[in-house]
């Protein structure tokens, strides 16, 4: 069993952040990349597609049978974690959760900010997993859909990122916000220009790194870790494979992507 | 046969210009819009998956026997519409033919810009479509991927906009253009930025109108023009019904969307 590979599942090329973080923490796992290409973004669509989605991709991981699924996309795992978790035997993890418990962790004064896309917003899957650890804790959100299109087009710190992040940002920054949190895979691109829009003293916070902790801990726990270097590292699906994606994914994953294969979902 | 719906094809909500438009040069038409809005966009897509799609969106508009498609999407008019053509029975009317025609009545330097998605601007369609119908013409285009998702955010007259669209024109304004196409659906929505950007001389083409007019000269040449009321105006289906749809739509259409049915291509 411990042999089985980790699956990692993300809308597009975001989760690629969550993967590079988990070769460096679960450095001897094999990883199996999905990317649903063809229908990203989940941000600006409805619940229910993107549960469809998460159980088509799902599905797809399982046959491949691997030992633990890893939503690595906040859109899907606000409104998917939990019933992919009741419906499978193996363990899903997601990255709200992660995100919220770091938070937590570094805020001093209890009053987080949450940037994501409308989906993602507009669930309050943020708001709950915040609350659900710490009863006196304000949380402030703000969806912000332009960001995700500005991190794939590469303007990350270009003019036009810093005047969108301002405008996004600054109901939030009237609340005296002293932590972050990055709830998009695709937000740490911009991750100097936000920086420099909130100022020093606010704390980003960035869930891939804490998911990866947490998949970390959970295949420990249940005897799933792999100790030593077995077979190579990662393979990459998509539904759609385009040069965009070649390009984009590349600078997310910072190394050349290799052997993509394109699979059907639908 | 004349009493059968036209059919109108796009990502999302983009084609709902040229349904507007329809609505005005046909007013006796009955007329089905379909709107894949679970996979938009098609922009960033690639040639495959977007031919992929296009099949699945004739096929049910042919199951409601329409009598003419209208692909009302500039991605999917650059590499569907000879294929949809050929393989079905009836007229099948992209949104490129018309406005590149439109172009090279408006132009008088034969110098002229097209702007769109990463995927219409990557098959050269309009180059070819202007060529073919003159040799003496010089086509500049630009993939402009950010300003879709300005468009839907409503971001229309901001300064971001603004500043978006200078960096994307600026090439093209070098040329000397003295006509830009505007090679998406979405476009005509920036219509009061762009063209304070390019100044008062340069000609903007929008689609949607002459593409309105090619549908009404073509089910007049084949007899299938309606010439008094029958029945209620328009039927809308989506791939995904969200809140953002009906709020952006609402926005294009020029009024408030009624009567939206979801419905599942894949």
């Amino acid at each position: 069993m411990p042999e089985r590979a980790i699956g990692v599942f993300d809308s597009g090329v975001g989760g690629l952040t969550v993967l590079k973080e988990l070769r460096r923490q679960v450095p001897y796992e094999l990883l199996i990349y999905l990317g649903d290409t063809a229908r990203v973004p989940y941000g600006t669509k409805s619940p229910q597609t993107v549960l469809r989605y998460a159980h088509e991709a799902a599905r797809f991981l399982l046959a491949k049978r691997v030992k633990l699924m890893v939503v690595a996309c906040n859109t899907a795992s606000a409104v998917a974690v939990h019933e992919l978790a009741e419906r499978h035997q193996i363990p899903v993890i997601g990255v709200i959760e992660p995100g919220a418990k770091r938070a937590l962790q570094v805020s001093r004064n209890r009053r987080i900010g949450v940037i994501g896309t409308e989906g993602t917003i507009r669930s309050g899957a943020y708001e709950r997993a915040l609350q659900n650890h710490s009863a006196n804790v304000s949380v402030y959100s703000a969806a912000c859909p332009l960001l995700v299109p500005l991190a794939e087009e590469g303007w990350t710190t270009h003019a036009v990122a810093r005047l969108v992040a301002e405008e996004y940002l600054a109901p939030l920054l009237e609340k005296r916000i002293d932590t972050l949190v990055l709830g998009c895979t695709h937000y740490p691109l911009l991750k100097d220009t936000l920086q420099s829009v909130v100022g020093p003293e606010i704390t980003l916070v960035d869930s891939a790194e804490e998911t990866a902790k947490e998949v970390r801990l959970c295949l420990d726990k249940n005897h799933l870790l792999l100790q030593s270097k077995g077979h190579d590292s990662a393979s990459y699906f998509v539904t759609d494979l385009s040069d965009r994606f070649k390009r984009v994914g590349s600078d997310f994953l910072g190394e050349e992507l290799q052997g993509v294969t394109t699979v059907n979902l639908d």
